[in-house]
């Protein structure tokens, strides 16, 4: 399988993608990766290197969009663009799937001008896992939809059930929508609309009604259904208060110790690295005829490489083959929902 | 000064609001506690106790809004629900304000029914303090709000920073206003329109522009604006990820000691003990004409008690007074803002 990843995408430049790509070619088998982006900054970092050179290829792209540019614009000013023409690999079928750690904005809005859409999908949404006291759990939408309809949230619960199943391996796995509280009735029209199409449709059996924010580490979902906004502003939440505590950790707890203050900042270095963004390979774009995953702006080698791999295992199960099975099941919706 | 305490509020009944209000008044020099509730459930818990018999007084109310009750239909059918009486008593200046551990959406819509808000006001809200990495910052709105104009989350961050001001003693309040990213253009019409409000009106000075999530606990601002929908969703969330992270500490640092086994876990118990919300002392419901602080259901004596003495610093520091003035440098603002 080939998957094309963004050379170009990230805080750092070509080495960390290249060096992902180099150590993911030697974990994952059956896989070749299309090193996107300008071949003279490619190449040098690439010759430091010995592989086998039939599993990495080149394509050359021009022009780079940075990590603060605005989507729409940048994206239209740089046709040729690292981001694009991995979403052009993608669409002409020359990649299974694209991997970039680019400016998401321009990855989701490449991929929604090419407008391979999955059969079914009104609009894609970026799905991601968060850790749970019984595992993980996933978050769609988190960023692609800022203000979405109804109908977009229900799909969202399809797909994101299909991604819990085939990823994390859950045979029947429960939907969640969040809200300001439990009841049926909470929360504006958005969710209300959308707790009624859950429960009224096909896969009432898996929807189990709202949940709440302190809910989402409990593991007692696995798929948590929100707008973008909400889901952002939840996913960065995750990681800040994550870095705020276990820094408290290392001065409150860690630094009160003495005989044992190692053996405590191992564990904790330990914890650290269970949950960092780079361990989890990204989070992908789902309702895109293709695999495409979304990785952090700062990921290093390992979280290039991890995604890279995440994105052959998501080819190799045939997620969207899935996705567009149980979308098949939802019924017509009306434009308004 | 004289604070009205819904004594039925709560998950634990009138015990630990009895016990909170003892212990308020006697750390609470110029306090008087208004136990509101049930007399025959409230006297024998009162007895058990000696106190001043002038700082604490009883006003009868019949009905208890339960906490899972639908706020709006309980409130119509229970008229002389502790909660309306706790307003009733703060609307006819009987108290300087309010406290309640009891549902939430009643305590909102009982304060909103009563339509004493202060002068130039749109929609109450309510704020909440969350630690940082410099000490607290202010989150505005966190529940009572869930689908806001632009104006009203400006009034927030007017509001929130006279709260950062007297309560937190921030001379110059920074504003931030909760979005998907930190550039200008960012998110849907709602922010957009908030970011252009602030940038044009008279706090521009006081308003850093967009946060996001992981800003949160970083300290870069000492008020968050958002939408009471975002805002509650995170409030709890914090709740959540802080317990789920604590817990593992729990197992996988503290578990892995042995000589000092104690010295960690009794850091760790200092670390939860500092961000319980029982220290908090309840969130505010800001732009009503009295006090009101909304505990968290499960409060114990410690939260209501604290929750009482911010209520009492609040009136004392004219709170609602410097609301009124900051407001007032508003410009008039279109009912469609």
């Amino acid at each position: 399988m080939r998957i094309a990843l963004d050379a170009m995408g990230g805080d750092h430049g070509v080495r960390p993608n290249v060096a992902g790509a180099l150590q993911a070619i030697a974990s994952v088998p059956d896989l070749t990766v299309v090193l996107v982006g300008d071949p003279a900054l490619i190449e040098p970092t690439l010759s430091l290197s010995t592989y086998p050179a039939e599993r990495i290829e080149i394509v050359a792209s021009a022009g780079v969009i940075g990590m603060d540019e605005k989507p729409v614009e940048a994206l239209r000013r740089k046709p040729d663009n690292s981001i694009s023409r991995c979403w052009q690999l993608t669409a002409t079928k020359k990649t299974d799937g694209l991997v970039s750690a680019g400016n998401t904005g321009a990855v989701v809005g490449a991929g929604l001008f090419a407008r391979r859409f999955l059969k079914g999908v009104r609009r894609p949404g970026i799905a991601t896992l968060m850790p749970t006291e019984k595992g993980s759990c996933v978050i769609m939408d988190v960023g692609a939809n800022i203000f979405p309809k109804p109908s977009h949230l229900l799909q969202y619960g399809v797909m994101g059930s299909v991604l819990a199943k085939h990823r994390l391996g859950v045979e029947h796995p429960k939907i969640g929508l969040m809200n300001v509280g439990e009841e049926e009735g909470k929360g504006h029209e958005l969710v209300q609309k959308t707790y009624a199409l859950f429960r009224n449709g096909p896969f009432a059996d898996r929807f189990v009604g709202n949940v709440e924010g302190r809910d989402v580490h409990k593991g007692v979902v696995d798929v948590i259904i929100t707008d973008g906004f909400v889901g952002n502003v939840l996913l960065k939440h995750a990681e800040g208060v994550f870095e705020f505590i276990m820094g408290m950790i290392g001065t409150d707890v860690v630094g009160v110790l003495s005989a044992e203050k190692a053996i405590a900042a191992q564990a904790v270095q330990k914890m650290i690295d269970k949950f960092h963004y780079s361990t989890a390979g990204g989070a992908p774009l789902l309702g895109i005829d293709g695999v495409c995953i979304i990785c952090h702006g700062s990921s290093d080698e390992r979280a290039i490489a991890n995604a890279l791999a995440v994105a052959a295992q998501d080819v190799r199960t045939q997620l969207n083959d899935h996705i567009v099975e149980e979308l098949a099941k939802l019924p017509v919706l009306s434009d308004e929902d």
